[in-house]
């Protein structure tokens, strides 16, 4: 059986060598006669695999000493919600560039939590096509945190640069590129993904923090949604997402021996040209939603001439095997989730593909 | 390589059969050419195990209609703040009945969050060797909740009749025993359990809520953490911990093969009965630690006539391959926990080999 050429925009592909070393070990990991979903959370086994997912990610991001690597549940949803919860208590403002449907649910939960907020910038008035200019964002020593969505996979655009701010307070959910290109951690206060993207299955969230962060915790803030629990406890408060962290170690090894994240980024960037070039060289028979200085390296968003078209596009290239090509409700027509397991191949096909399909409908 | 024998608390064992299936598919699942971590969790072929997975639940708990399954994250102590955040908006109080660590940590996140909380019963007292008689129990129409967890891992004791509350606003932590046997649904308003000793891996838990609880939400709790926001999106609200449920499925589909939860229970009684035998025809070599009325069919603990002697025990198990039986360190000495999937087989040789060094030490 042939892999799909998966474009999902998360869950999405994972690297089928990753998939293949877990299929081996599954019944049987390490010679415990158990499977790694069998272990303890406190065993040895169990324990070397976390360390070592924790490890592999220092390396390769390079984040510095004084910042904690968390393992949590609930998605980036549920980091909406503890970051208010955590660092508004003092009645600071919660400061947000709303960039996409993420950054404006980010927004949402602390405003349900009643906590004040201001938004920095948002470019929702041209349907989120771009990322505003550093020099745009409205930003305030006052300022709790400055909250950005690094990456918006319904949009197709993608931060290039990051603003310095005061106290570098700067919090990024970076759910859908992290670990796709070298990144200056120490700009960030937080940095936070969901795994189902680059990192490995849905089931984690992975936390960057700074740890002076910390001493900002609030006492009433439950137990599980503070995340000083998780620094204190190295994670294993309570049971972890066990195989869900074992998958994310076995991804970042495989990132490492690909030759770390540079290498990585020089891939993705050269998958990406492949299509965005089919977009560029069409003469407007596919059009891209995000401008070209935004666009995303992660997620290619683009229309055909009209929703007719654009359908039968949708249905020939999944009749020829291509997965998760639709694009969200939102945008309309295609999105190509390009993400680092995606293979060189599958974006070679789908250009092919592509300029094939505008040769026939052009 | 042979199978270990798995005492595991928790993760625990899971059954061989699902373990081989889930190695079988793994890199390629259901002929999709992709994994079933890969699969976007809005694509029919996941939705199909989702949905299957709340079916059989449903059937082998004869859920009636009036209750809904949700699948959550953060395991079952992310429950303790969700439950009083979810239920005591109105001033009402939540009524705990401590049991052991688990009912304590439940009562102390509801006091985190300045609810107010009253204490049914406790058998602190008694280092938690037993349940209370439900005529012991302090309860009133005023209660928003009687909170109990049915299965104490620690302490090894176990309720064998539940009791009746007003409007049946019986909350379970069931996490350690659901599964087990036949329960009476309508009995409870809500039960819940991680996942992770016999529903399946660690992250993903399971709640069975009454539907007419879900009017009592309240506009200022967190999106992720109102119960009523998993209803209405069948628990995809984001994105689930996909992997985790479709074991779920997979560990429902052989509880339903082996002919549901009355022949579960009728092994897991037949399980327990080796190794408590082995305890109460000691002489006194090994003295369990719960009442014979609270006896877990779960977690058996026990202990040797010293601390050395339970030392040396548990060198000697750990030597001939098996795995888990050290003892919570609150009640030390040893437990073994004899979840669905742990083999006849597996409780068999324990109980051999209790005999077997008592003969040579007793």
């Amino acid at each position: 059986m042939k892999r799909a050429y998966n474009f999902n925009a998360g869950p999405s592909a994972l690297p089928e060598e990753v998939l293949v070393k877990a299929q081996k070990e599954l019944v049987n990991f390490n010679g415990t006669g158990m499977s790694v979903m069998e272990l303890s959370h406190r065993s040895k086994d169990y324990e070397a695999v976390h360390n070592e997912a924790k490890t592999l990610l220092t390396e390769l991001l390079a984040i510095p000493e004084n910042y904690e690597i968390l393992f949590l549940q609930g998605g980036a949803s549920l980091q909406f919600s503890m970051i208010p919860m955590n660092f508004l208590e003092d009645g600071k403002i919660g400061n947000y560039v709303l960039t996409g449907s993420w950054s404006e649910k980010a927004l949402k939960e602390a405003k349900i939590l009643g906590r004040t907020t201001s938004i920095a910038a948002s470019t929702k008035d041209v349907n989120y096509n771009r990322i505003p200019e550093l020099n745009e964002l409205n930003v305030s020593p006052e300022d709790g945190y400055l909250h950005i969505t690094s990456n918006n996979t319904i949009f197709g655009t993608q931060w290039k640069k990051f603003p310095s701010v005061s106290d570098n307070m700067l919090i990024a959910d970076m759910s859908s590129d992290i670990l796709s290109k070298p990144l200056p951690i120490q700009n960030f206060s937080m940095l936070y993904a969901g795994a189902q993207k680059n990192l490995g299955p849905s089931g984690v969230t992975v936390v960057i923090i700074r740890k002076d962060l910390l001493e900002k915790n609030n006492e009433n803030t439950p137990t599980m949604l503070r995340y000083d629990t998780y620094v204190k406890n190295n994670s294993l408060y309570n049971t972890p997402p066990t195989f869900a962290i074992y998958m994310l170690r076995n991804v970042l090894q495989w990132v490492s021996e690909r030759g770390g994240v540079a290498e990585i980024d020089r891939a993705n960037q050269e998958k990406a040209a492949l299509i965005y070039n089919a977009i560029d060289e069409s003469d407007g028979f596919y059009q891209g939603h995000a401008e070209k200085e935004s666009r995303s390296l992660m997620n290619i968003t683009f229309n055909l001439r009209n929703e007719e078209l654009s359908k039968k596009f949708l249905e020939e290239a999944k009749e020829v095997g291509f997965v998760g090509l639709n694009g969200h409700r939102s945008v309309g027509g295609c999105r190509a989730s390009t993400y680092n397991a995606v293979p060189y191949e599958a974006c070679d096909q789908l250009q092919q593909f592509m300029n094939k399909f505008k040769q026939l409908h052009g």
